[in-house]
C-alpha cells in the first residue's frame, strides 16, 4: 500500500525546459480521488510533468487504482488545509499540501503550484511561501471570462477587497503578462470596469485609476488602455484585460456564472414547456451540453494568482478530474511562457517605481 | 395641428385618490412617439391617469394618430435634455420637459415623473427640483432583478459611485419600503452584496454596513437582515432586497443583462447548430421568445429612483410604448402605495438620526 521509494528522486533530476507542475492532493471537494485523476489526464494526455503533494498511501492507492504508480511521483505532506481555512491558515499549517508544494517551488524542483482548495487558505499560503515579486504592490487572481477561444481576462477577480488606484493599475500589467503569455497577444487592449463609458466616470477609485493607465499606457511596455468598459460589455470581446478592485471582480465573476446558468436552466424549462417542443429537443441535447460547458468556468481551468515568485493556479472547488488537468494545462502554460519573468520585465520600469513608492506613502 | 385647449384644466380637476404620473415625452431613445403611445396604453389598458409633459404640437400630433387627444392632459415645455447631458443638466434648461414635469409634481398636481431620459440628467433634475426626503441622505436607484413575479429589488444600481456604510443601511430601508409598497412583502429579506458569504468577508465598506444593519434590523421597523450575499445568489430569490454601493450595483446590474443576453445567443446559435436541431425550434419559438421578455429589464417597468418628495420611475432609455406603459404603472402602485410615506416612516425613526448625524459629521 505504502508508495514507491523512488519518487522523491524524479524531483531532484536535472530540469530541462518544460515546467513542472506540483499538484495539491488534499484540496478541493473531490479530493483526493479526482484531483489524482485529473493529474494522471495531465500526464498521459496532455503529456505534462506533474508532482502530487498529500498523503503518500491515499494518492498511491488511487494511483494504483489508474496503473500510474510509476508515471506520477508523490511527495508526502501530512496536513491539509480544512475547507473554508482562511488567511491564517498559512501559520498555522507549515506541513499542509499546499505548503509543501510552496516549499518545492521555492527550492527550485518545481514551477508551478495546481489546487482545488480553499481560495483563501491557497491566496495567504502561497502569498506567505513564495512572497511577491520584487516591485509588486499585491498579488492578484486573473479568471477568464467564459468568451470564447481567447477568452477576456478579468483581474483582480478577488484577492484585494479593498484596491487603491496604483494597484489597479499593475493589475492591468499583470493582466497583460497573463494574455500575452497565454494566448500571445502582443499588445492586450484594457478596459477599467466601471459605471458609463465615457472618461470621468465611476467611482474615485476607477476616475484615479483610469488617469494612471492613460500615463501607463504611454510607458515602454505595449498595452492599449481602451478607457471605461461597463458590465454589458463583459462577454464582448471589446478588451483582452478587465480590470478591476477584487470586490467588484469577484461579485461580478460570480454574477456571470450565476446569471449564466440561470439562463440555461430557464432555456430548458422553456423547451419543454409542451410536447411538441419537448419533442424538439431529442437531437439538441448534445449542443446544449457543449454550450453549458463552454459557459462552465472550470472548463477554462481555474483562477492564476499573479505577481508571486512562482506560477498558482486555483483550480473550481468543486473540480473534477477534467477541471484539474485542464488547470495543469493552464500552470503549464503561463509557467512554460515564463510569465513571472513578463511581469518582473512590466513591473521592473521606472514608471512603476513611482507607483509603488506613492502606494507605500499612503499606507503610513 | 396645436394641441386642444382644455389639457391644463384637467390638471386642476380635485384629485381624488389615484395618483397622476407625468410622463416626460422628450426623453429616450425612441421620443416622443413611442413616449406618447406608451402613455396611450397605460391610459386605455391600464386604467391609470397620466399626464404628457414636452413639446405640444408635437405631443398632440401623435395623439392625434392614435386618437387619444382628448384622453391624455398634455403641458407644453420647450426645451428638453439631451442625451449623455449629466449632473448640470439641471441647471442649465429650467424648461426641459424633466424640469417642468418635477413642477407639477412639487405644486402637486401630479404624484409620479416617469422618463426614459438619460439617467444622470433625470436623476441630477428630480435630486435638485423634488429635493431628497427630510432624513435621506442620498437618493437611490432601485432595480428589479429578473427572478420572476416577485422580483429581487437592487439598491443602490448607480446613483451614488461612492457610498458610505451608512447610505447602506438607509438603501436598505429604502429597498424596504418598495419591495413592502409594490409587492406587499411584510418583512423583507434583506442581504449585502460582497465576496464570500462569511461574515467579516468583503471590504471595508460592506464590513461597516454589516454591522450597522444587524443593528437595524433589531430596531423598529420590520427587516430579516440575513447578511452577506453573493454574485450567484442575485437570481435565486435568496432575499427580497440586495443592498450594494451604486458602483458595483451598476456594474452587476449589466452585466446580469449582458450575460443573459449572451447566453440566449449563444443558446440560438447552438439550436440550429445541425438541420435535425433546427428543425426541432418549430414549436420551441414562442416559448424562447418570451424567456427572452421575461429576461428583458424593460418588463419590469424600470429603474425607481428612491428618497425624492416625489415618485421617479427611470424606464430604459431605448424603451418602446409597452415599456413606458409598464414603467406608468410601477409609478402607479409606488405612488399610489404612498411609497414617499412608508420611507418617511423607515427612516425618521430615532435609530436612523444618528447615522445622519456620523455620515455628515464625517462629510465635514
Amino acid at each position: 500500500m505504502s508508495g514507491p521509494s523512488n519518487t522523491d528522486v524524479a524531483l531532484t533530476e536535472e530540469r530541462t525546459s518544460p515546467p513542472v507542475i506540483v499538484v495539491d492532493a488534499m484540496g478541493g471537494d473531490n479530493a483526493p480521488a479526482e484531483i489524482v485523476r485529473g493529474a494522471v489526464i495531465a500526464t498521459r494526455e496532455f503529456g505534462l510533468r506533474v508532482v502530487l503533494v498529500g498523503r503518500r498511501t491515499e494518492i498511491a492507492r488511487i494511483l494504483a487504482e489508474e496503473e500510474a504508480l510509476r508515471e506520477i511521483p508523490v511527495v508526502h505532506a501530512e496536513d491539509e488545509l480544512a475547507m473554508h481555512e482562511g488567511a491564517l491558515a498559512s501559520w498555522r499549517r507549515p506541513r499542509s499540501s499546499a505548503a509543501v508544494a510552496c516549499r518545492l517551488i521555492r527550492r527550485g524542483d518545481a514551477d508551478a503550484l495546481v489546487s482545488a482548495g480553499t481560495t483563501g487558505g491557497i491566496v495567504a499560503t502561497s502569498t506567505v511561501r513564495l512572497r511577491t515579486q520584487p516591485g509588486v504592490l499585491r498579488p492578484a487572481l486573473a479568471v477568464p471570462l467564459p468568451t470564447g477561444d481567447v477568452p477576456t481576462i478579468m483581474v483582480d477577480a478577488g484577492a484585494n477587497a479593498d484596491a487603491k488606484p496604483e494597484m489597479l493599475v499593475q493589475f492591468a500589467h499583470l493582466g497583460c503578462a497573463y494574455v500575452q503569455t497565454a494566448y500571445g497577444v502582443h499588445t492586450p487592449r484594457v478596459g477599467v470596469l466601471t459605471i458609463g463609458s465615457e472618461p470621468g466616470k465611476g467611482n474615485k477609485l476607477v476616475r484615479k485609476a483610469g488617469e494612471l493607465l492613460t500615463a501607463a499606457a504611454e510607458g515602454e511596455r505595449p498595452m492599449e488602455f481602451l478607457g471605461n468598459i461597463e458590465g454589458h460589455d463583459l462577454l464582448t470581446r471589446k478588451v483582452d484585460v478587465v480590470v478591476t478592485d477584487g470586490h467588484t471582480g469577484n461579485v461580478t465573476l460570480k454574477t456571470v456564472e450565476g446569471t449564466a446558468s440561470f439562463a440555461l436552466d430557464a432555456v430548458r424549462g422553456a423547451l419543454t414547456t409542451n410536447p411538441l417542443a419537448r419533442a424538439g429537443t431529442l437531437f439538441q441535447r448534445k449542443p446544449l451540453r457543449e454550450l453549458r460547458e463552454s459557459l462552465n468556468s472550470e472548463t477554462y481551468g481555474g483562477a492564476a494568482l499573479l505577481g508571486l515568485n512562482g506560477t498558482v493556479v486555483l483550480a473550481h472547488g468543486s473540480s473534477h478530474a477534467k477541471g484539474v488537468a485542464r488547470a495543469c494545462r493552464l500552470a503549464h502554460d503561463l509557467a512554460g511562457g515564463h510569465i513571472t519573468e513578463q511581469i518582473r520585465r512590466r513591473v521592473h520600469t521606472r514608471s512603476t517605481h513611482w507607483l509603488h513608492r506613492l502606494a507605500q506613502s499612503e499606507e503610513r
